[in-house]
């Protein structure tokens, strides 16, 4: 090694010591007589002291990256924020490896840069402390989850990349072939059929750490390509599954960031909309949605007739809700459907609101009983024909006055699994479609609405929640060709459908399907929340920004037309729109 | 779980348990009175005893998966070849979980099913117990590299996989971008600019087990997509990293497959090829290749006048070496562009080959002399100008009487690093090329050679070599921008080449380089190693065939019109070529 300790290792006990370090130089303070140069690596920071005459000849500047020699000394004004704050190096002698031009931006953690530029110059935004903290954040949630896969025996195997373009669900990207000019593979969006595979194949217990893609429109949080903790295992029930889930992020969290989470909630999907209005509920704080229907049944106002009628309490706010804030609360409201909402503050012991003039005494009297209410509460209220619509609206809300509130604390984790989802929706042709994807296995005592009444049909899918994200989702899969079958024809899908849409993969369920589940976490989501950072480019070495282009190397680009001759392709595209 | 124990781990420890097992029926035996299956998952094959009455009504098949329930009993027939061998089953109670077609092949591990079958029908192939230890050498491969290096300071990053294409070397997959029609992304040969740019960014200890492509007409051992075990780290000498390589493979050694390597030698690339006849030696056996220019000078024969002559002795198999056996010497030398080899036996004393009347005696007392030949020993001979050439050829038919003598135990390791390449060669027009990449650092003390004979510059490059097998490379990489400079001045770059060819990457080197280096070690061949098979696909769970195509999924395949339209694309080929 060129070094004999890191930049971030030497204290007190080290006083004495002829040392090597190397590193970039973060700062220079030239103060004339003396010269103080931190350097920096990866693990710390490091003082030197800098004889004048050294300094002179060497004029290090920032980034260089040097070698340094000298001797540990106790500094005369220690720094005790930080690990080597109490000693400096004397230097003796100091070798240049590299200089630098100046850099666009300082490297520190609080920069000004944009994050254009921070792209074009990622290595050098990925010298910034807190971008080295969160892929190292990154890097220890993968290495602690394939730890834990490995240790309770699971098997990782790698499935190809280059893959069979399927025409369904979100866009493919394509790979031209050569050897079969007009042919395409396609990149995976998942290893979702492969790991079937394996568990026919026998392998038991699989997982992966799996590159997955999709070409979609960016938004804040995706990326063109992704990662994704795949897992599936054999002979199990939706229980063992889910204890392999909690298991491995309780482990991921302890390991990672030394969090111990509680053990995990089981929450009906049913329970999740009437009374969270989300299928992914923030179980931070309470402010429940209430069914009210009953309580102001006949009360009078007409909006309300005949309707579903749900309610949240915000405590304590109203008398600081203006008409503003009504306002912007409708407009969120209305992305979900319904009318909008009525806001009832209980001032003095009794109802204000525009609306309390429509609605009859008794009702209000038996709305506040039910409720609760207390001085200064704000009661907002959302009827609809369809009361999980009023239940979504007031969700969204809850969430949005949670957070303002302050009821949602960084350091504050509840987990749940979100279990019995409708195996099956109707869509507004009245069609039934799949909620997840058509091998999804119904809950046993279920399978009779199969004949009767599939959207009754409650699933085995599961969803792991962590305070109002989704993590992950899984299920058990299909292994009975009968109901595989039953559930093909609900779809509507004729055996041409299917063999041009799951071909291959329904072959092989006619050769013995063990019952068998799994799951797949989103390594970029976990590992925000871990680093608890909402942009996902901070846990991506080096990612595309929002228009899936890599600024730092231009990319994506034209190629030679000998490239794309040889591939049998013609760009016909590229003038208008370059 | 649907199970109470795997089919690999009940004995007779267990006699008298009530059991429930999952997995394949493996085989049926039905004796009318008594019938046996024996039922198989990943861990192992456990025999059922079922009733008549039972087995009358289930009535299951090879390759059904199925739940038995039942107690452990002793067998009355014990079989001691396998570890539930003096157990059985008596089984109380069947659960069919799905049926099975007769499979196209018997699921057993002397399958005689062709390649391409197995391909088609891959789940049922890796059914196969010998596919599932290869594919467990693999993952515990990839486990214990992780392992390894976690456990040495290096951190996993993963680096994109839709990167800028690059115009050299192999061809790029090319990856169309519907958001920029004409513009495509490339999938990465290597992570090779990315690792450097981390080691840049401070990285200090990165490693990844990458997913690599080349779009190569596919030779027996290569595939599309392969992996890599990705390393570089900072600060280093050229020792530091091959001890990384050699603490990393012999652990992956002992934990894989339980065999503790010898300490790796440290051979020149020049004694490589002048003893070894190759840059790859395979040192399980001597058989050296000895220079015996000297001995010859002047010894009247005129295929030999001014040339270099090289010699290999071959013990003991001169009375068995048939005209045609030299023949077929003779068609392996010429592919390294010599005129070929003369045998000479060592019979009686003497002497035997028609270019003996040719030779001087005192040249030939010399040459056995100096060989020390003994009686049937066989001396191969090969003259050329140039004396590597000569090597290179006695080189392969080292290999070739090594492997015929059964000199190459499979089980005999000898594990090696070739160091010191030459850093460029010149190639048949007399220009100058560099041997690995431009960015490989020369060795320091032949930096001088950079303005007198660039030729004679050694660089520290390094091989890593196991029986004649290359498992890795690396080198030290330039961090000097003056040294950089020079190297793509020898190369002919010019400084649009360079912009044109590394672009980003160049203006990287601006802003303070660390001294670094790194390796990659194929994981597919590694695995072949440890798995003791030449078939690359078997240690691929679903590989492409020679063709670069996939058999299940029949991929790749042709997509729809719009799919290629909404890319800017037009397919013009696929008629002529389909």
């Amino acid at each position: 090694m060129l070094r004999t300790h890191t930049c971030g290792e030497l204290n007190e006990k080290n006083v004495g010591q002829e040392v090597t370090l190397c590193g970039w130089v973060n700062t220079v303070r030239n103060l004339g007589s003396l010269c103080f140069v931190d350097l920096r690596d990866k693990y710390g920071i490091t003082q030197l002291n800098i004889p004048t005459q050294l300094f002179e000849e060497k004029r290090v500047k920032p980034e260089y990256c040097i070698q340094a020699k000298g001797k540990v000394v106790l500094r005369d004004q220690p720094n005790y924020n930080i690990p080597t704050g109490l000693i400096e190096i004397e230097v003796e002698d100091i070798k240049i490896y590299s200089v630098s031009e100046t850099t666009p931006f300082e490297i520190k953690d609080d920069t000004t840069a944009s994050e254009d530029t921070r792209l074009v110059y990622r290595y050098l935004d990925l010298r910034r402390p807190v971008m080295q903290k969160y892929l190292k954040i990154r890097s220890d949630l993968n290495r602690y989850a394939r730890e834990y896969l490995n240790d309770h025996g699971f098997q990782e195997i790698d499935t190809p990349t280059m893959i069979k373009s399927t025409p369904e669900g979100a866009r493919d990207y394509l790979i031209p072939s050569r050897i079969y000019p007009g042919s395409f593979y396609a990149l995976p969006q998942s290893p979702q059929v492969y790991k079937q595979l394996l568990m026919i194949a026998g392998t038991d217990r699989y997982f992966q750490l799996a590159h997955c893609y999709r070409d979609e429109d960016q938004r804040a949080d995706r990326q063109p390509e992704f990662m994704q903790i795949d897992c599936e295992l054999s002979f199990v029930t939706r229980e063992d599954v889910l204890e392999v889930i909690e298991g491995l992020l309780k482990y991921i969290f302890k390991k990672t960031i030394n969090v111990t989470l509680p053990d995990f909630y089981r929450m009906d999907y049913d329970v999740a909309i009437s009374r969270y209005g989300s299928d992914k509920p923030d179980m931070r704080f309470d402010m429940l949605i209430e069914d009210v229907t009953k309580e102001l049944e006949g009360c009078g106002f007409q909006a309300y007739e005949n309707k579903s009628i749900r309610a949240i309490v915000v405590p304590n706010v109203a008398s600081e809700t203006t008409r503003k804030q009504m306002d912007n609360d409708n407009i969120l409201a209305k992305k979900f459907r319904v009318f909008g909402v009525s806001h009832l503050k209980w001032e003095n012991g009794a109802f204000v609101s525009n609306i309390v003039k429509n609605i009859k005494p008794e009702n209000l009297d038996a709305l506040a009983k039910r409720l609760n209410v207390k001085e200064n509460d704000l009661v907002i209220l959302c009827a609809n024909e369809k009361g999980d619509q009023a239940s979504l609206a007031l969700g969204a809300l809850r969430n949005y006055y949670g957070n303002k509130l302050g009821l949602c604390k960084k350091d504050d984790y509840k987990p749940l699994f979100v279990i019995n989802w409708p195996l099956f929706e109707r869509n507004e042709e009245g069609q039934i479609e799949s909620l997840s994807n058509p091998f999804t296995r119904p809950n046993d005592e279920d399978l009779h609405y199969l004949d009767e009444d599939p959207t009754k049909i409650k699933s085995t899918s599961y969803d792991t929640v962590l305070n109002g994200v989704e993590l992950s989702s899984g299920a058990l899969r299909i292994y009975d060709s009968e109901i595989q079958k039953k559930v093909f024809e609900l779809l509507g899908l004729s055996d041409e459908d299917i063999e041009k849409r799951f071909g291959f993969f329904v072959k092989a369920l006619k050769y013995g399907v063990p019952p068998e589940g799994g799951f797949g976490i989103g390594v970029e989501r976990l590992a925000m929340t871990l680093a608890m950072t909402d942009n996902v480019r901070d846990v991506i070495a080096f990612p595309k920004n929002l228009k899936a282009f890599e600024p730092m190397s231009q990319c994506p680009s034209p190629v030679p037309t000998a490239d794309t001759d040889i591939l049998g392709l013609k760009v016909v595209a590229s003038e208008e729109n370059e």
